[in-house]
């Protein structure tokens, strides 16, 4: 952290964490215990929280990734309350405003200056992060829907980008054999370097050997083809966003059992994904003022 | 497998598996994997299952790690008859019985001779491959009770027996910075040379953090004193059997989060449990006809 | 291999490896190994040898990562005879040629067709796979120059790209402290995710701990302020191209052992380096039928 | 280090490093570095050093593990001097006397109480650490004598004691796909479990596959018959004490590279193995004080 934040930070200058999930309430916590002041708002079934009208009296804001539900509702389950900026563009023009998707903030409020809205979740570095509760989320989901070890288990990993890599080494360090699948030359020539077992994916000859599998790929990868020659005694945990890259249906049919496991940093790792998004905003922060 | 154990199939001597949880329940689907005649008693929630009359008829008998709960009853949770080996003495002598604590069997069934009566679990092959379906049952408890991640976290694992040694090399391989503690200059030197940081048991001075503490030490380590000193945010997962190694009520007392994990392997990975009590098992039988 | 090469096998096109080192004479072991008709020429010091004008009548030609030395002429340290290619501009049109720097091969037969002329060092592949024996190398002349064990060493590897990457994950399997520098946030990102501790390429303020400290930058990260600060145990290996990363005038002034280690793969490992220049070959020649 | 050990250094008790290699060399430096007062005796050819006479005036001596040559004279390679405890008997009684082998020291010195008298290498944390400078140098021997990268080979470790394990991980962290042989079982579940292929030691059905063979079983292992079926590119680095666990003759006359490899510490990492005589050293006076 360099002066321009510490500085910051004897200004006073205050941040208002607004709605969301549990994510969000350990973001609070870590930006207090970095010596932050913080207004929580939308968290009364957990702790003390403010209204939004003094919450919107903060430097800085800091929204859910999808910030509106609903027009200007922001999403917070831990309020029986109803967090609305209806009506609010004018006290939140001058403000810093942090959320995931930045574009649809400025939907509803088109006359705030862009630059002043920020991206936390558009961001290398918070996706490289990201891909650890991830990883560990999906093994978690591997453990709890097998019946066997992970250790000794064939193991394919379908994509070789951040989550891939990570999940792969985290299932080769608990023992696993571990074969990975990628399209590009240069992504096989580093599995192997890597120490894994590469293979083309889509050209899967040997699907049938593998007890689990996880894929990364946002596309149909395994379709009906592929599903007919995978173990019955598989596990599929599909990690890609919807629609996923699985034929759900067809493996439903196939009695192969599969996980569509998504958001799972802030299901199965709150506090480290809370702090994974305290140091991306901390980090914009730096850069803005550097 | 050689061919010995190759002849005794052809013999078509048989198995039974009479009693017991998910384990006996993939230990027999193990041992017909491998070509063998294997009758199931007491199994008739999950699929079909025989008489204790009729199991009795088999060459082996293969009971419960605790063979009998109440007299010569045998713990069988996957039926809602009773599995009774009162008066059977007769039928059983000649007859090769397996199960974990031999000694236990004898004792209801004393003129049975000792040689034929088998321990599965006294066996250090057992013991070691044991350990890796406890540790990932471990690992399994800590990521259901935390809301970190275990990569990046500061874990102490107490004890560098089997487990210790299983548990270590997992959590570190998933990104955890492991502490290992230990009390023989011998281990710590591999302790160390293994790559970890090694602390001597029950001298924990920087006990505050860590945030997971895995116990696999079977005296009383996490008393009163040390409970003092440790974070209130940490988890504790004590894995020695009971009472364990860890003052439970003053953890209660001190808001410390303790899990109590007995029997993980069972548990969390029956079928890698089933497995290794059948791979335990002919390696028994092949040595006696070796 | 696909269908086309196996083709190309059995039209009997041939291929013949003209000068070069060690490598060289490994890429033609490997290619007969693969069922490839090969002539060498130029090594007549080891093996049976072709003179120039055979080789010309070969389909493709493999010379050196730097095709000449002197006008036309090739190097060629296992023979005693001069292999030049002056005056072969019309037996060279219409072969395939193979060199590592296509630019200087052209530049000496301007009027060969560029298509024709391939690098095989101009790839990613390659480029991935030779940081294998270019990280090997780099450890060897790290033993041979210290006097202690790479493990429990406190190591310093500047740099983040592909020889970086192998390099800190081969010291670490060896039991060493890694420490790694790069100038991305994205890259320290991933450094600390991947269990290694990362800091920024120049803001060396530590740098008096590390005794042995390897540079992959091909700029002067080494200076006077920087070597001023090093131990004077400390041993550099220099792994930049000339000029390399190191003031080393500076660090000998200073009593402080430098190695700059250049060509490893050829140095150290000749018969890896050959199968990767095979492997490369092999892989162009398929896409080029595909 | 506890009190006892601090309270010696106040005591002004001297150190006196007489005759020995490199490792006794940076022995005195390693404790000089901690503190205390050390006198080097027979090192002239690299440093100050000190008579004989005056060295014997030290509270604490140490020899060299096999403490005389000839009758009573002491191997000192770093001098022109002749280095002789001949006449000493006298001077010698009540010092603190370490060496390697005790009983040798004995033999010449029979009146010497036993109890003044320490063997640093009959000492377990001796020979665990003392598995790291010998597995690198093992590694190094390697490196030297192969044409091919370790990352990738198929190598054989035979037996599992403590250098046994070093290496194999060593390997493996740098790339190599490794088998291990052992012969008893709970070897080889540990080695499985450890992630690695494991066979029985003698029963070689694949030796042909492999590339580079490290032996560090003390009995003749690879005899004509094995040797007849290993590739005769391979290389067998022999860790063994003499006379080591191949058939040397044998092997060289199928022209099968073999390195007989002893005394690495000392060798390929002084400084390593100087450092820990040290913390043995100091790890027994701490224990006699305790």
């Amino acid at each position: 952290m360099d002066t321009k934040v510490l500085s910051m930070k004897t200004n006073k200058e205050t941040f208002a964490i607004i709605g969301g999930d549990m994510r969000c309430y350990y973001l609070a916590n870590a930006l207090r215990n970095d010596g932050y002041n913080v207004k929580l708002c939308g968290f009364d079934k957990l702790t003390d929280s403010c209204e939004i009208a003094e919450a919107l009296d903060s430097d800085i804001l800091v929204l859910p990734v999808i910030p509106f539900e609903n027009g200007k509702q922001i999403s917070s389950p831990f309020t029986d309350g109803n967090i609305n900026l209806d009506g609010c563009a004018e006290k939140l023009s001058g403000k810093l405003i942090f959320t995931g998707k930045k574009e649809n903030f400025l939907r509803e409020f088109p006359l705030i200056s862009s630059q002043n809205v920020k991206s936390y979740s558009d961001n290398e570095e918070f996706s490289v992060k990201n891909a650890v509760p991830t990883a560990e989320g999906a093994i978690e989901e591997a453990m709890k829907h097998s019946d066997s070890t992970i250790s000794g288990s064939k193991i394919l990993v379908c994509g070789y980008g951040r989550i891939g890599k990570v999940l792969s080494e985290m299932l080769r360090g608990m023992g696993a054999d571990v074969t990975i699948s990628a399209r590009k030359k240069s992504d096989l020539a580093w599995i192997e370097l890597n120490g894994f077992k590469g293979i083309v994916t889509g050209e899967f000859h040997d699907i049938s050997h593998y007890s689990i599998i996880f894929n990364t790929v946002p596309f149909l990868v395994f379709n009906k083809e592929i599903l007919g020659r995978i173990s019955k005694d598989a596990l599929i945990i599909d990690l890609a966003s919807k629609p996923g890259g699985v034929d759900f249906d067809e493996a439903k049919a196939r009695g192969i059992r599969t996980v569509h496991a998504l958001s799972l940093p802030g299901k199965t790792a709150p506090r480290s994904a809370g702090e994974i998004i305290e140091s991306t905003i901390l980090g914009i922060l730096e850069e803005d003022d550097g």
